[in-house]
């Protein structure tokens, strides 16, 4: 017999989910109700509105895909590609290939433009190719790099395609919460983003917005979306205005109902003043890694500061140190992922794990772990030079 | 400024999603781990474990897909289907219909078996259209048709579909733990289910099992499969064998936690003992119903235990009897949907929803209602007719 699951406690960072606030945890553990009830429908209003906060557009369409964050990709590739469109994708790590995938598996034609691991996507690259065709459909890129921690310029991205007459697809997974994101002002027209990185709230929904003229693309396809789950012309009956809503699926409820409160507290918070708490912890934990004698692998002006990289030293077990972390501390940070694999650590500060108490907690278990494997770090010196920092922000 | 959501008290007794469990809600509330967490892997395996035992299947390829029922559905076709692919599709109410829009996103052709919504998929309508067609790939129908409360003969539909050679695809969103169902035994190739109906875990997971000659012929397709979040050939690397699993997607965590206690709470009781229950509350509901005067919709042979199809008597003003059952007293029954818009209920016996106390109160709410809105109905039967099943069972 299979008893109940009872996970051990864990301090979440890595590179996602992070550590969900205990206002979060209560709101998923309410009763269920019906996903057409009255009050439910209320909740989704609330949802739009304060996903549309968060994301700082007023797109009608503006909700949450009942999947997680791959889901939201493909919700916005399955609707806006449609057979033979050329799509310039921009690949800097993982997620640059993922989307790759989703156009050619709906009929699209990616060019790609690609950049080191570890660098941003090149504006200058994107533009060459961009004159080099005149029928560029969609400019698809990643804000906010989850596998190697770098930032890509997406207001000049967005200026750009606007310039050549192109769609943005923009992933905002981990960006959305930790840094500043712009859907309106820097004319993004689909975006996707997951709940369980800077939003903290448990992972398996992904919030997306559509602007008018990724609409209006939609609207003007002459074959089927090849999905019926996400189709948006679809979902929009069931997510739209009026208290007639059509059924379309059934809505993940205490998953919504955790995303709801997730987005009720960003809002108490200020959603500037969770860009500059995030912010402010990244300074700490920087100068703490680094008075340590730890470097930072990505160049500091493309720096996530909610997604820290870290150059593993030489000769340093690593997996063995994550392990500890995990067994000793119940820190979970993150592994390097394809191309970095076993050559950076991810050290997630994402929402609720951006505090000074995971910050203080990290690099105390880091170099404790690193000074009994016999590594050369300096001891002692990470806490004084973390704590100046916040002496300084008073 | 939005605040926190209160959901309202509700009784559930619709289509689904149905009353969870307060130990399921406790899961779900448990602190977010990670999704590559060993411990976590672990609980996948217990997952997987558990829907085999509920399935009654050995199938390795069991797994609950990240995302609701809809997506089950389409994680079965777009796999299976290919371009040009027959597929024989029974429509008897609207779910159907869903899977004819799924074969054709897919560039299947759908041939459809039709039956009057409330009867069950003709054996014989099948056979015959497999007679015509001598290269069906796929035969897709509907187990339990939440939309309409029929029961088709699932065991005689898997039998003629290996009979002429082709696949099953069976959507068991409301039969799974509310009545007899056997992948092996049956020899069903691809079924999706929910979580919300009689497994009464939250909306928003799909459990799915492939069978070997599915998994063979999704192995020899020629074409990619038009989606990367659903395709099995991915996913399976991580929810397959071992403790080296491949990052695919963030896996729902805190949904995954509710579905394996509703799990363990199913297999505590024992899926038998779970078919019976729901049989018997069904009873009395039925006896109840009658001896108010009011109808079953649908004959008694292919009648759900767990969804019931009451006729709505002659003037009676529907939607106000439903608005009166949730503003009194909390209780949530359903409307008809599509070709039975105002012509049924359909009242849920789902799980933690199917129990003497949500009987009783059902009788006693509908009963009241009816008679406070003049209709002719019986005073003071429903209730004792109940009690009789209820003495007779013991």
């Amino acid at each position: 017999m299979i008893k109940s699951f009872h996970p051990p406690l864990r301090t979440l960072m890595g590179p996602g989910p992070s550590d969900v606030h205990p206002r979060v945890l209560a709101a998923m553990a309410r009763p269920t109700i019906g996903h057409l009830d009255p009050a439910f429908i209320g909740m989704m209003d609330e949802i739009k509105q304060l996903l549309q906060y968060a994301l700082r557009t007023d797109n009608p369409l503006t909700m949450p895909v009942s999947a997680p964050g791959s889901a939201g990709m493909e919700a916005c590739f399955v609707n806006l590609v449609e057979p033979g469109d050329k799509v310039i994708v921009c690949q800097n790590g993982v997620f640059g290939g993922r989307m790759k995938e989703n156009v050619e598996r709906f009929g699209g034609v990616a060019l790609m433009v690609e950049d080191v691991w570890g660098t941003a996507v090149s504006v200058d690259k994107v533009r060459a190719l961009m004159e080099q065709h005149d029928d560029i459909k969609i400019l698809a890129f990643v804000h906010a790099e989850t596998s190697t921690g770098v930032c890509s310029d997406a207001q000049a991205l967005c200026r750009l395609a606007r310039d050549y007459g192109c769609l943005t697809v923009v992933d905002a997974v981990t960006s959305l919460g930790g840094i500043q994101l712009e859907v309106d002002q820097w004319g993004i027209d689909a975006l996707y983003s997951g709940t369980q990185k800077c939003l903290s709230a448990p992972p398996g929904i992904s919030p997306v917005t559509f602007s008018e003229r990724a609409l209006s693309k939609v609207g003007k396809r002459t074959n089927r979306i090849p999905s019926w789950f996400l189709d948006k012309t679809l979902v929009m009956g069931y997510w739209g205005e009026g208290q007639q809503r059509a059924y379309h699926h059934t809505a993940p409820v205490n998953a919504l109902y955790g995303l709801h409160e997730a987005l009720v507290m960003l809002q108490e918070e200020g959603i500037e003043n969770a860009w500059q708490r995030h912010a402010l912890h990244h300074q700490a934990l920087r100068d703490g890694l680094e008075a340590m004698g730890l470097k930072m692998s990505v160049a500091a002006d493309i720096r996530l500061p909610q997604l820290n990289s870290v150059s593993i030293p030489e000769g340093v077990r690593e997996a063995e140190v994550r392990g500890h972390l995990l067994d000793a501390y119940g820190l979970e940070i993150g592994a390097g992922l394809g191309a970095l694999a076993g050559k950076v650590w991810r050290i997630g500060l994402m929402g609720t794990s951006c505090t000074r108490r995971h910050v203080m907690l990290c690099l105390d278990a880091l170099e404790n772990t690193l000074i009994e494997q016999g590594a050369d770090v300096a001891s002692g010196r990470a806490a004084v030079a973390a704590a100046a920092v916040y002496a300084g922000a008073k």
